[in-house]
């Protein structure tokens, strides 16, 4: 595994481009990490993704519980994902991404149009966490195997109201940016790239409801596809830089949650 | 009931003093809308809290929901509550408040610790969905007495684990500012408020469990302290204009759920 070390972006902002950006998370999971990996990778930014390098160039798990536990400077993060800029350390995806877009180019430099794009990719973390809670209803300190009758239960309400509201939502956000737009907001941005993923990942979780889902949807399928064709993400997904989901992340594929 | 038509900030920004910032949230319940009333109350701001307004004014819950029904102009939110400024309309409670903060000098304007404050304002977010979540851990969709043992069960790990787990980390993020320090982050913003209000919440909804926790927690509860004592926030709090907690809130009571 090789550090992603790309072109810089010639749209990306002036701090961007002198040191790499450094990302933090879990190595073995797409997770909330996701959400700022496929940025980088689309934007040809140059990133360590930290805890999958080996120890002996300063990675791991390790090095990223260190700074979890206090052990650098500037705010301490809750959870990961985590990026470090400079002096700055940004945790929550959401949060990190608002600070990126600009800079990759990847975001409108307006306040007003980042703060629309910041509500739609909040809305897309909620629809996020609501998928973990399907496998994860009681605790998260307990397995999927500990609460699986009350996510049965989680799940059965998920798909049947929850996914379907989520889902019509953005289906009519992207409706009303107009036949001609690249994206949710008009132009690409990093919240296309996180509905790509979104996607991607309940094709994965509720093949079955997905299935169901699909007809209803033909702009963010459409919006998907023209996602994974950018030569960046294309490159990006064919390399072993994307990591497979499985059953340690969120998106999670269990037989008895796949619902119609 | 009146509207709040408090003296606009000196600190405040441009546009926010011409028009009146239009609050649009449940109006029987404090909810992640008091995060936003807290603020524009702690400034002083002029807001119009529409949905508690007769429908004489064009006010009530009519008229928020046309809004989220797509009735307006630019983004449609997703879920209250949503913030109206002039031609913007913004939901998500954590971007209306990194969108208010510095216009309400309850923010530095400095992009990097904006990023800080809504990393903290993000993390008490996701404290108040895990709060929300232990009396509706199974559907949003169904009341409290459908999910009653699975509600037992996300209770007892919140109480257990989540809750000084957070509360934790608020505190040493607190000590991390030094003793001089008059909020999270130095001076005071809207996160302090949002402390302020997630401890009464707390409080109100888990006293046994608050009780355990408060001897562990002394500079919050510091902080809390000098919230409450400022004088917009405690005007407003002696004011019909501040909601009780209640059992259709996010912070309820219930004696089952009160754990130690």
């Amino acid at each position: 595994l090789t550090p992603r070390l790309g072109a810089a972006n010639p749209e990306a902002m002036s701090t961007s481009d002198s040191a790499p950006y450094e990302l933090f998370y879990w190595p073995s999971i797409p997770g909330r990490g996701e959400f700022v990996r496929l940025a980088l990778e689309d934007a040809g930014a140059t990133y360590l993704d930290v805890a999958r390098l080996p120890a002996s160039q300063g990675g791991g798990v390790p090095a990223m519980l260190a700074l979890l536990k206090g052990g650098g400077t500037g705010l301490v993060p809750f959870a990961p994902p985590f990026l470090r800029v400079g002096p700055l350390v940004l945790a929550q995806s959401t949060n990190i991404l608002h600070y990126l877009g600009p800079r990759l180019g990847l975001a409108p430099s307006d306040e007003g149009a980042r703060a629309e794009l910041n509500q739609l990719a909040l809305t897309l973390a909620d629809l996020v966490a609501e998928v973990h809670d399907t496998h994860h209803p009681v605790a998260t300190g307990l397995y999927y195997a500990d609460q699986k009758p009350e996510a049965l239960r989680r799940t059965t309400s998920f798909v049947k109201e929850r996914l379907p509201k989520f889902l019509g939502y953005f289906e009519r956000m992207l409706e009303r940016a107009g036949a001609s737009a690249e994206g949710l907001l008009g132009s690409h941005s990093y919240v296309d790239l996180g509905i790509f993923h979104v996607l991607a990942g309940l094709d994965y979780a509720f093949p079955r409801a997905m299935v169901a889902q699909s007809p209803k949807i033909p702009g963010l399928r459409a919006l998907a596809a023209r996602v994974a064709a950018r030569p960046n993400v294309a490159a990006y997904l064919a390399s072993p830089r994307r990591l497979a989901f499985n059953e340690n992340g969120i998106f999670r594929r269990y037989p008895e949650l796949d619902l119609e």
